[in-house]
């Protein structure tokens, strides 16, 4: 057996183990019964550790030495292995043990003090885990050939570094300033939107949400949808699992929600398969996934033209006055830009502005410009730069999200970056499709999935970020295609 | 660290790979869309080599070799380990592999062999099959210091052998012999049943199981109840997972089988949590987990006291005439004596019949002292002389059940030896709990719980089949209290 042989079979075992842990993360959130926590924790610590064990293993050292791989699947596969390899030897085991230890304190008084809006309980056990990403940034960083910020970056999406990113932030900035105002403008002469008539029995909408997953293209033979307290994709390529959390006052929520995931889903069914639990057979990061979601959430599923063929469904099942139910209308009410305190409430025009904020302070706590004392005050200011309104405390300001609690820095650029490039694929697309609102609007994803198909999902994680966009849509990531949707759907009277 | 804490930290993480791929067993039979088989069976192929792998490395005999245990508990845990990794080594891997694959095609032959009735199409591949397994059961033997077959009964109920087996089948076949007609006699003087109105809708069968699995104890901060084509118990300690198939036709194949279920889930719910993941933490065998479910099941749940709470709130839920759920009539709709041509679908007094004649047969294969080809008229000829009936076909006949055409010899026993050890425990019961009686009246299994906790579950694997026995009723495996049990049920008029 060639070393390259080697490797393709532990990188199947060490990829198999992953889609176990995958699926118990799915069940430890959507079917678990509370009491199953703990051994839940201990099975998951026991994959990770194997996982762990297998990739820096001495043997694997010497086969990535020695391996020759042909064709460009294969090389691209072995360089990921070594570029894996590479990420897991980098840092001591007590570092990571240490990283461990300060995430999960840290995560636990985040809890306490976003509750009591009382940055001070958090502060230590933050000022510890920022302590110990420096130290790991730097591990990651000179084993990489990296900055140490891009090193953080390149564990959630590889291809795309600060550099790459910190000019589009910039044009986006300045764009939003005097884009906002004119939105907000547009908005208030458009007049209010008329509210949907409620409520929408769960089982309606869970029937609903199904069917509209198989609009996307979704094949309920490799994939299910359950519920779960915060909606997401998880499970394998021939097995998704999408959750999602049903409302009967708001059908918004759920329906809009699993649109959003099963862009993740059909990414996932769409690896290609020829390399299932290889690296090469992965999706290409957080990034691209996110430009899934968004393509077919915001870009196809919000248009005029696919809310006119949603709404008659949606009517079909709830009855009455079909006037709520127009294009015109679900625009009004899906599509409402709002300054807000809260990321994950956000619209699309203002939701940039949050993660450019993040990426901005994560940046400067990494590399040791802002301290962790300091982050409220940082926080409150940039938010009032941006936006124009200040959060009246820290539960609606720096305690809002999870990630850097848990030890997450380099991640949040990626929101933000999927939506970008989900605006460039789509004026790609249309390009290439310029039928396509003609297929919305009767519900026909079939061209724009098999488009996606090949451009994305079939590539796996051969290309990087920035190498991805190039191959399908001819240049770099470019925030125009963004504001250029931007401007239509909400500079447009 | 010593070389017993080595181990069982070893062990931690085998155990731990055991409880994932229960719960991948658990999803791909409850869960998982048909898509996902493939996949699935890569993740659970690559579990279970993990965990060959990590019993069978040359660091676990040096410290097997040094390792030194105090204390009952410890001691029997290291003992218990040794015994796995003298099982898990005794076998070479081509001997392991060829096995595999030869069950894997008989298995796939056995499905068409049996929906033709045409064992011939089975034969050659079955012949491979019991040929690998002497091997398997020679080289176990050796290793074990055992018989051939009590090696292969060893990996399903450890501390029994075929010994001990033998004298207790023997007398109850002749028990049997006199027994059955007399049953059917009394039986037939009793008259027939009123049946029970249908249909029971699955949504108020699902509430009722629920209830009652409540009743026997089951906890669902720490269970689920779900549906699968064929009702298991899976899962782990703190996460137990039932499964049962609803039919609206007749209620009582979901009900009695989730309190069959329920006594399963009982005795993995009160294991020892302080030897979670530890060998000496697991059940005591096969034929322990049988007497779990059948104590609950046919010795306390199909009792007269039972019946007569269980049946006072199927009438609440059913409505209409309250004769049908009266207890006795219960008892006569189930608790019906039937010779029969299917072990699943037999009574509690013929169902020995069909092992013992499973017991014989598989022994004489592995011994050598029959052959493939003459399996069909010694199983036909078998069942006339045990039960007076010939199956018209091998469908009916040798080819009903998977365990041989999977390679599972030594099995078969089980099942008698958990319904022997089931009425064994319960005759110590009653002389604990005089009111037993009175307490399942009244659908109070909290003491008879408490009891079988006591003696059973909290001892996990500490003890093998006949001490355990021998522990809590005061004797090794006695048929007699099985058939006093059978006796006061069938035959006093």
């Amino acid at each position: 057996m060639t070393a390259y042989r080697r490797l393709t079979a532990r990188f199947a075992r060490i990829g198999a183990l992953g889609e176990a842990a995958g699926m118990l993360h799915w069940d430890a959130s959507a079917m678990m019964p509370p009491g199953g926590g703990a051994a839940r924790g201990e099975q998951l610590a026991a994959l990770a550790g194997l996982r762990h064990d297998l990739l820096v293993a001495q043997d694997v050292s010497l086969d990535l030495a020695e391996a020759v791989a042909e064709g460009p699947w294969d090389q691209a596969n072995l360089e990921l292995m070594r570029h894996d390899h590479r990420r897991a030897t980098a840092l001591p085991t007590d570092l990571v043990e240490a990283v461990e230890r300060a995430n999960s304190a840290c995560e636990k008084l985040w809890r306490q003090a976003k509750a009591a809006a009382d940055f001070a309980l958090v502060r230590p056990a933050l000022t510890e885990v920022v302590k110990l990403q420096r130290e790991v940034a730097q591990a990651l960083g000179e084993a990489l050939g990296m900055t140490p910020y891009d090193a953080l970056m390149d564990g959630y999406q590889r291809g795309v570094t600060a550099a790459d990113v910190e000019p589009v932030f910039a044009a986006y900035e300045s764009w939003l300033a005097g884009a906002l105002p004119k939105a907000e403008a547009i908005q208030a002469r458009r007049g209010p939107a008329l509210p949907l008539p409620g409520p929408f029995p769960v089982a309606a909408q869970r029937e609903l949400c199904r069917a509209m997953a198989q609009v996307v293209g979704l094949d309920f033979a490799h994939a299910r949808l359950d519920e779960s307290l915060h909606p997401f994709c998880g499970g394998t390529p021939t097995d998704v699992r999408i959750t999602t959390f049903y409302d009967e006052s708001n059908v918004a929520k759920a329906l809009l929600g699993v649109l959003h995931e099963t862009g993740h889903a059909m990414y996932e069914r769409g690896l290609p398969e020829a390399f299932a639990r290889q690296p090469v057979g992965e999706a290409a990061g957080m990034a691209a996934h996110e430009s899934q979601s968004l393509i077919v959430e915001m870009q196809a599923c919000r248009s005029d033209a696919f809310l006119g063929f949603l709404g008659t469904r949606l009517h079909a099942l709830a009855g009455g006055d079909p006037a709520p139910y127009a294009a015109a209308n679900l625009g009004k009410l899906w599509r409402r830009v709002e300054r807000g305190f809260i990321r994950v409430d956000a619209d699309e025009m203002t939701y940039p502005a949050h993660v450019i904020l993040r990426f901005k302070l994560e940046r400067a706590l990494i590399e040791g410009s802002l301290q962790v004392a300091d982050l409220p005050e940082a926080w409150n200011s940039g938010l009032s730069r941006a936006l124009g309104i200040t959060p009246p405390n820290d539960a609606l300001g720096c305690l809002q999200d999870i990630h850097w609690h848990d030890g997450a820095f380099g991640y949040f650029p990626s929101y933000t970056l999927g939506a970008m490039a989900a605006a460039q694929l789509m004026a790609a697309l249309r390009r290439a499709e310029p039928d396509l609102d003609a297929q919305l609007a009767r519900g026909d994803m079939a061209p724009m999935m098999r488009w996606l198909g090949e451009k994305v999902h079939s590539q796996g994680a051969r290309l990087g970020f920035q190498d991805l966009l190039r191959a399908a849509t001819g240049k770099p990531l470019d925030p125009a295609d963004f504001t250029a949707h931007l401007t239509a759907r909400y500079l447009t009277d």
